[in-house]
């Protein structure tokens, strides 16, 4: 999402090292022509082969309201995970009808929420979790529409954090309570049985994985027919790989026309979830280098952002890719990179080889997905902004938190 | 933090299930009582010891102002390791005159703040930032007193995440750059050095490794006096282990009494800064049971709490004690407890044995340190509310954030 022209980073036509000096470090950086990119890399192949597909982007991956507005007003549904998620959207578009909603531990509150807000889907997770469903459509007399995610017991090798498939996962329906569930949802008057839908993890690097899951989907859908029950559409979910440092991504044209070969004879419209794909490559965490120690044997860099804004590292050994966008040093040193948390698992990485000392900017890649999303305010550390860069303008679409408003909702009383 | 009833869960005179109809599910409890017994079994035999030292209550473990403010007013320094710590502090008591100031990575502005401010004591962790406080002090013309924090090359077993002393770590100042920043110190005007700090991990569970780490800190104090440096002030850190499961704990009395036989020639005032030991089994997490599911033979419990709100299993893999507080199930059931999260790292444990099905509430004991403090906001969910117990009195000491607050700090941009 950035580019060198004459030794110096620019996202766009903006320079990097002009927008710390206006937004103060650290700070993300997002490139808009970047997620356009993105945005039809996955659109084109997968709108030619189903013109009436949806794309229901993961909103947890980054949710700022800026960006869902884009997506929403280019094509996109959405994939929310809560009712919180679900208020994003009624927010920038006021309706729910392009969006789907998964999760495990969806609350009574929330999926009232969703039912009033009349979701396109929802993707049940549990048999009690469709009881539940039932209640409330009978209390508000409305008819809603459901998925069945079921857990597919495909395991794409991924980290075991991120690997939602595996028959051990917590998602989903187990594949022998699947027709309990079908026939559960056809029993009653209000709840229609419109969708199945799978996720088998994030960070897949072949399509191989989703053929497999898809073999399983096919074998569902005639056991469907078996009972006469059929269904409109097929979520199959997102989980696509994006480049961090070696891995391999995954080839959409590939993908998608083998979806459709397998499909054809079943008329469905397929819904796909990416989030990291669409939006993780188009943005960077920006840092100062505020010192630098040897100490036995390593050269540490301390950077003022860390686990607070960019938790993937410690949570999930997770490495990104870290260039120096100033260089102070005439030498090239290999660094332990560390942030300010009072952690020890607040580490980026190990052998980052930068021409940069105290002082300099440096760049974290791919912190679009799973960055700001999962920031904490530990240490009480005020959440950085957000910057979205579009041709020669910057616009400040997330302001840094003041630290005072990270004890707004405290009450001090006197003991 | 809770006794049992004629099988109910009460939190000093206070109803676990009245709170949860109050306050709505997930949220924190704390017993103050509990806090006063936890305080005076660290208090009693370190002041026995040592009349005039120091306890800095570690803020990142819990920094509700309510907490930091009856601490002040009991005689508790604090250890802060941001500028936003440092304004906790100031907030409930207007001066850091008890405040020792730690971490790798503090910026230009947060040193200057806690010079302003005319902060205790700065422990350094870097020649780097000697050099940095060195020129805001005469920026101000302030004198500064500073401690010196060595890397002790302390390895006391604990998880890899939080062994902060061991000799790969990133604190401190390494043994071997100890004298050079002593005699960096000595040589500015403005600039004394008035301590040595030093803290070897958190969760240490035998005193041995405290003795450990004395040893080599009075060889640094000898070599000090062949340098005619002289300081006042001995800051051990903290760390001390709390009973989650099965872990030993540390016995204060044989550990102080220790330090003082060892201390004693030195005419030093020591400091400690206790955090999880003084407020992690004062609190504990309340969460409702949503959902249960049979799967891949594997009981699932979802709660409507999870890694947003405690994400210690998660980065850690810690294990805390989970109870029922009600018992619907007529049988015990071994449970793998889950969370609402998107990621399959949402898990609190396995192996839960519960009289607890759907509906019923369960605590997650053991999260009075580092649950709120480490909260996020991911999947847009608001953080849950803070209730302190004080005999019949339920003190509300932090409200549930609101779910539109989540974006208050967004820009929606047109694009």
């Amino acid at each position: 999402m950035y580019h060198i022209k004459n030794n110096d980073f620019y996202c766009e036509e903006v320079l990097l090292k002009d927008l710390a000096t206006k937004y103060k470090t650290p700070f993300y950086v997002y490139s808009l022509n970047k997620l356009k990119q993105n945005l039809e890399a996955i659109k084109k192949p997968f709108l030619d082969n189903f013109p009436n597909g949806m794309i229901c982007y993961a909103i947890k991956a980054n949710s700022n309201l800026t960006f869902l507005k884009y997506l929403s007003q280019n094509g996109c549904g959405f994939d929310a995970v809560s009712g919180g998620e679900l208020e994003r959207v009624y927010t920038i578009q006021k309706h729910l009808n392009n969006v789907v909603y998964s999760g495990t531990t969806k609350s009574y509150e929330e999926l009232e929420k969703a039912i009033l807000y009349d979701i396109f889907m929802i993707n049940c997770e549990s048999i009690s979790e469709i009881k539940h469903i039932a209640e409330i459509s009978q209390k508000h007399n409305k008819k809603v529409r459901l998925a069945i995610r079921v857990n597919p017991a495909v395991s794409p090798k991924t980290h075991p954090n991120i690997d939602t498939g595996n028959k051990g996962a917590k998602f989903g329906i187990a594949m022998d309570h699947f027709l309990e569930a079908a026939l559960l949802i056809k029993s009653s008057e209000l709840l229609s049985l419109q969708g199945i839908s799978c996720h088998i993890g994030s960070m897949v690097e072949n399509e191989v994985y989703y053929f497999e899951m898809l073999n399983q989907l096919v074998d569902l859908l005639e056991l469907l027919k078996k009972h006469d029950i059929f269904i409109s559409h097929l979520d199959m979910g997102g989980g696509y790989a994006i480049q961090y440092t070696q891995e391999n991504t995954i080839n959409f044209e590939k993908l998608f026309t083998h979806y459709k070969k397998v499909l054809e004879p079943y008329n469905l419209i397929p819904i796909i979830e990416p989030g990291r794909s669409i939006i993780g490559n188009v943005g960077a965490l920006v840092a100062k280098a505020v010192y630098t120690k040897q100490q036995n044997n390593r050269n540490f860099m301390f950077l003022d952002a860390g686990m607070t804004e960019l938790i993937r590292p410690a949570l999930y050994n997770a490495i990104h890719k870290i260039v120096a966008i100033t260089h102070s040093s005439p030498l090239s040193v290999s660094y332990t990179i560390g942030g300010p948390i009072c952690e020890s698992s607040d580490i980026f990485r190990d052998n980052a080889e930068l021409y940069a000392t105290e002082g300099d900017l440096i760049l974290i890649e791919n912190a679009g997905a799973y960055g700001y999303s999962m920031a904490s305010n530990y240490n009480t550390r005020p959440k950085a902004p957000e910057v979205l860069i579009d041709g020669a303008k910057d616009l400040l679409i997330n302001k840094r938190e003041e630290i005072s408003d990270l004890w707004k909702t405290e009450i001090i009383h006197d003991l």
